[in-house]
């Protein structure tokens, strides 16, 4: 098997003697030095900023960035790179809907069907908009292992139901929605779909022609990418009927004292510069990972998900949530230890030089529906390796013991 | 004279033979080694999502964002670093003060007064606003050169204007505007005021004390750091009132199913992950810069912009917008060629690898006013040399000839 920390340097440095079990993919993922040299060439011999410029430097860029948009269109199975639009994350992508359409779109008995599994960046924005449009919050629930029951999609999608917004693979316990079935339902009733696609996009194969939502949302750098640049996808008949967003340079057509007519999609969203090195890098970065195969690395995620279960489950005094049957999950895992705070846990294993997150992860509702107050995840990509796994697996003996517990 | 260029690989590179004279800085500027090597170093030592882990790259990549803010905030002369708030983008910036500020205090008959110079980014977002709110935008006029009047500026403000949001330094003309009579002015009436500082900034120092503006929008892309970083200044006091605008991770306090309270000042407007990458290297960018001195950047850019207008008024086919005389001047020069459209201008510099901008620099209502289609702009930054403005006047002598006029 490949070693594929050769290509990530922050993976093979030492720090305090020992490298580092990077276990927190869930919420950045590291660059290999190919995507850290397509930033270094960007800046040292091409950038300029691109669309407003008849120089060398100004039209490579928009060369370079408007490549990049064909890629992001390519990799998730899109013909019209129109239907792709840039935005500094996967927040913005949301905002972005939900100001743009969801404002202009729902009044007073109108529902948003959102998943209680939601991250607060698919929760949030709603509240705003149902508090200002009148529109009504409608949860989907789940069951004590994350999952969504479909009893429970039949009873809430209805003819009132006017947008759903749902995360795919969801960030505590790393449950596979069923979106198929969601987006089929929502369909009936003509229902605009929204996809969170933020930690599935990265760790497994994802049929837009199949699926055929309205809008997808994903991260740069959750999957090898640049902080600073995230993606939306939405179908062109959408985007062409929304108001913009965010207004300034770029997205006009023609300016006037008191009114503005727009440019065309997707540069109607896409105001002010855009981070031209950020979308070089997330470029980049679906070169390295197709180089892959996203079907490989959902096997290696599976592999190293089976194999932390497998170990978690000879340690007594750790509760794994989500249960042990693996069905319908990916990339990451949920536990506590016993008696002992997931802070203090992550903070003893910090020692031993393993990452991974403790807390809410922006999931409150999720938690309190859960009765949890926190949770530890550990959360992988396809670099990581049996023995990050067993770092862990050892540093989490020793935990209680710290404490002063039984172990 | 220290040659800079030899810290920017991307000046000295030969493209087709020679190097570029990059005379495009109002639109964005090159990144020293220093600022490549920091985006560089953090991707291979110190990439994580900051704020939200107990683990070494969490902890560092936060104290890497967060001392960036203090570095903007000293760089500015601001004693409290939560007033500084990191966008994408100037654009953005700007987009924020007028959804979260402007849409939520203007009425009808309030009025919202920018300058007719204004860039598209301090324009369009208020006539969004006045038309959602009923508020009246009023322009400030300029004379032939593009200056604002104080008698303008007598007339224009009174116990209507609400918000004054102006550029510091135009970005066609290149104008330094008298935003402190603005000020002092809009103080009176106590209008909020907001200044533009996206060219100056980068350009000429700046008293935040004197000044005391309400807000204060700039780009990172426009002083040598990465695209995908910008800067919103506003008062604790202000910030503190205002409601958020991008909804979703790290910007709450509390999120219960149908409601939210929100995190304290700067991380209340800071929703997603941020771009940590863009922030370390702004903070590379403000060290390099303050190493220089923004006093010396002044004043060899007004050695540039006097001997640029030199050598230009030898040639009897190019016209100076702005006029000869260079007070209230900074940083860039609009010109056209006689007879040639600025398009064509360009067109032929770029293939004696000078980069200069053509178009309408996106500013639409100026252009109008000012009875102008498009004009050519050079825009300097400390690291250009006579030698550019030597190339930029050689190539220029050839453009009407090239086009077979007479020259």
């Amino acid at each position: 098997m490949k070693d594929f920390k050769n290509d990530f340097r922050i993976l093979k440095e030492k720090v305090n003697g020992s490298t580092i079990a990077y276990l927190d993919n869930g919420a950045t993922t590291q660059k290999s030095f190919q995507v850290i040299e397509a930033i270094e060439k960007y800046n040292k011999l091409y950038n300029g900023n691109p669309h407003r410029g008849a120089h060398y430097l100004s039209i490579k860029a928009t060369e370079l960035y408007e490549n990049a948009r064909k890629k992001v269109a390519k990799f998730i199975g899109i013909k019209d790179s129109r239907e792709i639009i840039f935005t500094k994350n996967a927040t913005e992508a949301l905002n972005l809907i939900a100001y743009s359409y969801g404002m202009n779109s729902l009044k007073k008995g109108d529902e948003i069907l959102l998943s209680i599994t939601n991250h607060h960046s698919n929760i949030v924005p709603w509240q705003m908009v149902a508090k200002k449009t009148g529109a009504k919050i409608v949860y989907l629930n789940c069951d004590e292992k994350g999952q969504i029951k479909k009893e429970d999609i039949d009873r809430k999608i209805n003819e009132n139901t006017k947008i759903i917004s749902i995360s795919h693979l969801t960030n505590v316990f790393g449950v596979v929605h069923p979106i198929e079935y969601i987006i089929e339902k929502g369909r009936k009733y003509s229902a605009t779909i929204i996809v969170d696609g933020a930690q599935s996009v990265p760790h497994m194969n994802i049929d837009m022609e199949k699926l055929n939502p309205d809008f997808l949302v994903f991260s740069g750098h959750k999957m090898l990418s640049s902080m600073g640049i995230g993606v939306l996808y939405g179908k062109i008949e959408r985007l062409e009927k929304m108001e913009p967003f965010l207004f300034g340079g770029d997205m006009i057509e023609y300016v006037d004292l008191y009114d503005t007519s727009f440019n065309e999609v997707p540069y109607k969203f896409e105001a002010g510069t855009q981070n031209v090195e950020g979308a070089v890098s997330l470029s980049s970065a679906i070169d390295y990972i197709e180089n892959i195969g996203i079907g490989r690395i959902e096997s290696i995620e599976g592999e190293l998900l089976r194999y932390t279960v497998e170990k978690m489950k000879e340690n007594k005094y750790i509760e794994i949530y989500g249960g042990d049957d693996l069905t319908n999950r990916k990339s990451m895992i949920s536990f506590n230890v016993k008696d002992v705070h997931p802070h203090d846990v992550a903070t003893i294993l910090d020692s031993d030089n393993i990452a991974i997150r403790a807390g809410h992860h922006c999931t409150q509702p999720f938690m309190k529906y859960m009765g949890l107050n926190s949770t530890c995840r550990a959360s992988f990509y396809f670099y990581n390796t049996f023995e990050d796994i067993d770092r862990l697996i050892d540093s989490l003996k020793k935990v209680r013991g710290v404490l002063g517990y039984e172990y």
